[in-house]
């Protein structure tokens, strides 16, 4: 395909696109498709000479489409949202035609210094302490990462390597064997389990502390742990808080955690993957309230900021920890300026990184601050909205508090007769929800997520939900 | 932006990127801009409200562009190629469009099964041991990761768990972390410095061992190391072979090495980042003899096999010791396919994951695979050009051996004049080029690059360092 042939091709791609989007709402949210569906659909192996075109876009309907679960349909309301805009896809399709490797400064200049200007600019939208904005001058600055699982064990790592650093320090005798044997991380029993893994990775020793009826790990909580790991010997060095927890959106308290790690040396960072976007509007900042403790905070552009995956967005306090634990520099990628900006390769697992800022470029640029603000009040409105009609049905409740876009419920009854709702709800794919469970309570999950869900969407699936409630409940009795 | 308007602008993006590629080859390979010139181009905050798209358009030119290494241009013949196509560009824009997050079967089946017939279409173009092969039936298959980092992080852990459980069977009274500090991985010290890192990172004992004349791992040398760990009480567990290494794109000796690790129950990982994509033709198939003794291969189709970044092919033989090392199951991301299709987040170290796939799948079928061994085989044919060149001139000496896209080339003299050639060829910025060194031998480094690249990109780059060598000659004596 040449540079002629793709100015047609490239076009048609476009129209496709805007033509999916525009009627996913007709499409099926959960396909019904069983496993293996796929390999029967396609040769088993590449064809020898090049197929035509024509051939490969009619089989996007025929193979691909069936096995999709619609993510940005207005009936999907699984998970969390994945972001996706216009002006994110063009920007995707510049950062292809770049097709730069910015592992180093000099490996394109642009795709760093844009990356450190854009992580400001998106720190200033949230309006977080000025020690993380790289422009303060001082030591901590932004990085995007591919996931907030990779944000949380990259600093984990760093935080680890300090740790032992500091031991070594008092007790030259200890390996660094011992020293990691030691070492204790903790989090809430509601953090996500992308942070247990990290553990596991590093490895080191995690304890879920339970949280108290908010769902929310609180300072006392906190504190018993680390006296009882002190006492036997062992080194805290790790907190990783929760701000918008996966199972109920809950938050952990930053305020009483922060002074308690401060005061014992613990690394705090703060996982906001879903709800940190929605710090950019006033009346949720408070949610952050804290921050000013923390070593390190993450969230997810690309979770609810509109900008498609992957952008996980992390600032750490002073980068010198994380350069420290990356840094293994072979001659072929050093370069005369790496003193003077960052080479973000050190402070990552890949070497490699696409020109990912170029998105948030695109997406702060043509929607505006108060663009991107009204996009998270419109989705938490229409979470309220789904919770005011939960609440008028005195079979429900709701579990949990409604804080942003995601509302947790469940019937006033047995576990399984909520697991059987959600699946004969499921088997039925109008809508598409996946449940959670604290303490033994199962519950359904039902989250705003794309972003053409308007109210009468919320409406289509409340009255989906009530449709299966009522043949439930009769068949049960 | 609403879709009405994507049609356009998207369009408008298709055409900048169109020009953009056609007109590579006159823009200035290296960008002349100082550390921290694009700060000055641009607010220091996101604007309150919307931008106009016209605006942003034009400051790509403005902004963006003069800090841009075009790893596109004809004239880049730095580290090692990344791949840039057409149709790989329009999978992406479809997978921006889809935006699903593939991390397990239910979350998108189309996601998951076309990535595990794509592996196999791949593997068979590589002509792979059956083992490797999803569709054998047996433990093995291949996953696509981000980068070769990654890939070989995730074997280390996986190998290092496989290693800790073994070792219990037979110690039961031994602690992980006592083994831990027992364990040894090896590389040859032309390994690429993401393996060391994966070790730092694991952390693991990591020796570096030296290479024969050709920089390739022996067998002798690899045995008696395994031999000296053990004497010590050292528990050696993981070798990473390389194929195609990053200074000289030599290859250590897998039919050698194989049998050994073999033997002593160790992990062989294999390397082939770059050199692997070649494989692909059956005369550079070769290369890969003793794959058959592997337990992990990979290569990055993102590199060499025009499929844009980021897709890092990875194969395990043994599925069962990644799943079990990453898996990590909260009852949110279960499903009731998950016993039959692979749920591939316990294969890798993000959560989330795009829909890659498709990216393999448009350029496999666009190029077919004689387009694509087309393609392989036209880069080799312009380095063994080039070194046809460099060994015209007695000045030069040829560092290592040509066997794929990459030459390998010095005056015959000191290290610092080399250094100051690169230097002012550098500064001259009409071609770009990386320089390496082994056993304190300083060289350059001249690979095929850019699809674009003809005979007549290879003699001007030839020039440029002639009219650069004769200056500096002249001025050296």
């Amino acid at each position: 395909m040449d540079s002629k042939e793709f100015r047609i091709r490239g076009k048609e791609m476009i129209d496709l696109v805007a033509d999916y989007l525009e009627n996913i709402e007709n499409r099926q949210v959960l396909p019904s498709v069983k496993p293996g569906y796929l390999k029967d659909l396609i040769p088993s192996e590449a064809p020898a000479h090049p197929d035509k075109w024509e051939d490969l876009v009619s089989d996007i309907e025929r193979v691909i489409m069936p096995g999709v679960t619609h993510w940005h349909s207005p009936h999907f309301h699984a998970y969390f949202p994945t972001a996706n805009s216009y002006p994110a896809i063009c920007a995707d399709i510049l950062s292809d035609a770049i097709a730069c490797i910015g592992f180093s400064w000099i490996a394109t200049p642009a795709c760093t210094e844009l990356e450190v200007v854009m992580m400001d600019w998106l720190a200033r939208l949230l309006n977080m302490p000025e020690f993380y904005l790289a422009s303060s001058g001082g030591l901590g600055g932004g990085v995007i990462q591919g996931t907030a699982s990779e944000s949380v064990l990259v600093t984990l790592l760093s935080a680890r390597n300090k740790a032992i650093h500091e031991a070594k320090l008092e007790h030259p005798e200890w390996s660094d064997y011992l020293i990691r044997s030691k070492l204790v991380a903790y989090c809430s029993d509601q953090s996500h389990s992308s942070f247990e893994r990290a553990t596991l990775l590093a490895p080191v020793k995690c304890r879920k502390l339970p949280c108290d009826k908010k769902y929310s790990l609180r300072g006392e909580t906190l504190l018993n742990a680390i006296e009882n790991d002190k006492k036997e010997g062992l080194i805290p060095f790790f907190v990783c808080a929760t701000l918008g927890t996966t199972s109920v959106c809950s938050y952990d308290n930053l305020e009483e955690l922060g002074p308690i790690c401060h005061e014992n040396n613990i690394w705090l960072h703060i996982d906001a993957a879903y709800a940190g976007s929605a710090f950019i509007c006033p009346e949720f900042r408070p949610y952050l309230n804290g921050v000013e403790f923390s070593d390190s905070f993450n969230f997810n552009p690309h979770k609810w900021l509109l900008v498609n995956f992957d952008c996980s967005a992390l600032w750490i306090k002073n980068r010198s920890f994380i350069v420290d634990s990356f840094n293994v520099d072979p001659i072929y990628l050093k370069h005369e300026h790496q003193n003077v900006a960052p080479d973000f390769r050190h402070w990552q697992i890949p070497l490699g990184r696409r020109f990912r800022s170029l998105k948030l470029w695109f997406v702060m640029r043509i929607y505006g601050a108060t663009g991107l603000q009204d996009y998270i009040r419109k989705h938490v409105d229409l979470a309220k909205y789904f919770e005011s009609l939960v609440n008028k049905d005195d079979r429900f409740e709701i579990v949990g508090e409604v804080t942003l876009g995601l509302v947790c419920f469940r019937l006033k009854q047995s576990n399984e007769l909520n697991e059987n709702l959600l699946k004969i709800i499921t088997q039925d794919a109008k809508i598409y929800m996946v449940p959670s469970k604290i303490n033994d309570i199962y519950f359904l999950r039902f989250a705003i997520c794309a972003s053409s869900t308007e109210k009468r969407h919320v409406e289509f699936a409340w009255e989906n939900i009530l449709k299966h409630t009522d043949i439930l409940l009769k068949n049960n009795q």
